[in-house]
């Protein structure tokens, strides 16, 4: 590898990778160094047919981060990761289902491969985002952890025996565990799904249904702990929600830290107190999990990109 | 290595262990070449005071064993892998906690070692079970596996990206997963768990309960398939919570196998068809899972413990 550029020994003497969230609105990317430094990001909307040039798109993305750094460390940019959402084969590089991005089977890494000519890998968004709270983050240290992101929707990846769990690509779907058989429909088909009871989609949704007002789930939360009587019924509705799937997660898997990410952790102590309480309430002979917040925030993805990209190099 | 017995290349070449599985009312233990043939085999009752000199039970057992063999066999034991339930430290060969058999950090490896003068090793019998079923069963080939031995009890063990889970010796507690949360008391200290509604025990104690007649678990799949009332219902209820455990488990982490063990998975198809038809019924978005018998019935525990020494060796 070349080294003629000194005053950058670190950068140009391993390189820099692109690392690519692509999200269901917006595209998260950095440029990052061997060492995890970030040397540029950006985040910009994600097309509505990215599905269509995926390759062109994450080509367009990186060309921004490079025109943004000094030219001698674009010039040493040596592989790209790329995290999506949705049900992934890690290991042929290919988005099998994307429901938000509309896509399925779509072959990620080889596009992006020849638009870059650079070898590339392809990961799960919050599956990477573990493995960089793993290496970078909250979960340092840690062997058997879930990682919980709560927004729109609910996902969850888990850290077993210290390695990402997979399952083909379908391990993780906390948010459609069932915690209430008689509770409402999902899209999916199933009742009762987490991620329709404590999602922040869904705790503005039931608040709205039962107040006509539309109110984030931070606002709900403000007033939740204000002592608002709906905003804390349902607060405290969705916080039972999660602290039922996390026992059943830890009862079955014998994680001992829960990692909460996404929109609805910047409630901060609103959520986690009451939600470590009714966890506390509920654990007989299991091994007590820590629960706290996730520590990379909305970047976990792209560093897990990052993390997936230099480890295949 | 001794060769020098030559018509008996195969074992005296590379030596047989001891594989002893310590349950709560019997221990059966085999002697086992590189092969994984058994060359012998035995059970005997557990004695009530295991814990308090385990080294001398076991001894007890492989001198047993070793007395069954031709003396050329018996010269050539390599090593000894012990299972045990409860919660056990694989690492360091400690029984951290078991009920059943009345012990708490008990230094199982060290006494075990100090009777037999050879390397031990010390596994928990269900994740043992999996393993041998996953290299010598019915989970070959399978790398996301749930193995559910349902008895007196229920337990679990998640092979999970072709990786048996250990989650520090806590993972598998697919009993004490709530299935009912106003559902009957838990010896654990919960209501409403899998093992209180669909072990072969609490389905005994369920159609007792409502009938005043003490029938076997087997006795009332029979009744359940000739069509009785309170069988069928009492049958139904424990599929049906079976069903459940078994989504969610398929739904968090992405099994794709599920190999039905213990007493309970005698009754084959009386069992199985309704399970298959209950999990169908519930999956939507997920990958459905093949439902089957383990494959290798009550030696799962010991090919297991010599699976893990073998491995040690």
């Amino acid at each position: 590898m070349s080294t003629s550029t000194p005053s950058h020994p670190g950068v140009v003497g391993s390189g820099v990778v692109a690392a690519v969230d692509i999200g269901g609105t917006r595209i998260k990317a950095a440029l990052v160094d061997r060492s995890y430094g970030v040397l540029a990001q950006t985040t910009t909307p994600t097309p509505s047919d990215i599905g269509a040039d995926i390759g062109s798109a994450v080509a367009a993305t990186v060309k921004a981060l490079l025109g943004s750094v000094p030219p001698e460390q674009a010039a040493h940019l040596v592989g790209c990761g790329v995290v999506v959402p949705g049900l992934v084969d890690e290991a042929q590089g290919v988005g099998l289902y994307s429901a938000n991005l509309g896509w399925r089977d779509l072959d990620i890494r080889a596009q992006v491969e020849s638009y870059l000519h650079l070898p590339a890998v392809v990961g799960h968004d919050v599956r990477a985002g573990l493995l960089a709270e793993s290496r970078l983050g909250a979960a340092q240290g840690h062997r058997q952890v879930l990682f919980m992101p709560l927004g729109t929707g609910i996902a969850g990846a888990l850290l077993l025996d210290g390695h990402v769990v997979s399952g083909d690509g379908w391990a993780g779907e906390l948010g459609h565990v069932v915690v209430d058989p008689s509770g409402p429909s999902c899209p999916c088909g199933q009742r009762g799904c987490l991620e329709v009871i404590a999602s922040a989609g869904a705790i503005e949704r039931i608040y709205r249904a039962q107040s006509h007002v539309a109110l984030s789930a931070e606002d709900i939360s403000v007033r939740a702990a204000a002592g608002e009587d709906l905003a804390s019924s349902v607060w405290g509705h969705a916080v039972r929600a999660l602290g039922q799937a996390i026992v059943m997660t830890v009862t079955l898997t014998g994680v001992d830290l829960v990692l909460v990410g996404g929109g609805l952790s910047q409630s901060g102590e609103v959520l986690l107190t009451p939600l470590r309480d009714d966890v506390a309430g509920r654990l007989t002979f299991q091994r007590p999990p820590t629960i706290q917040r996730a520590g990379l925030g909305d970047r976990a993805g792209s560093l897990g990109a990052a993390c997936l990209i230099w480890d295949a190099l």
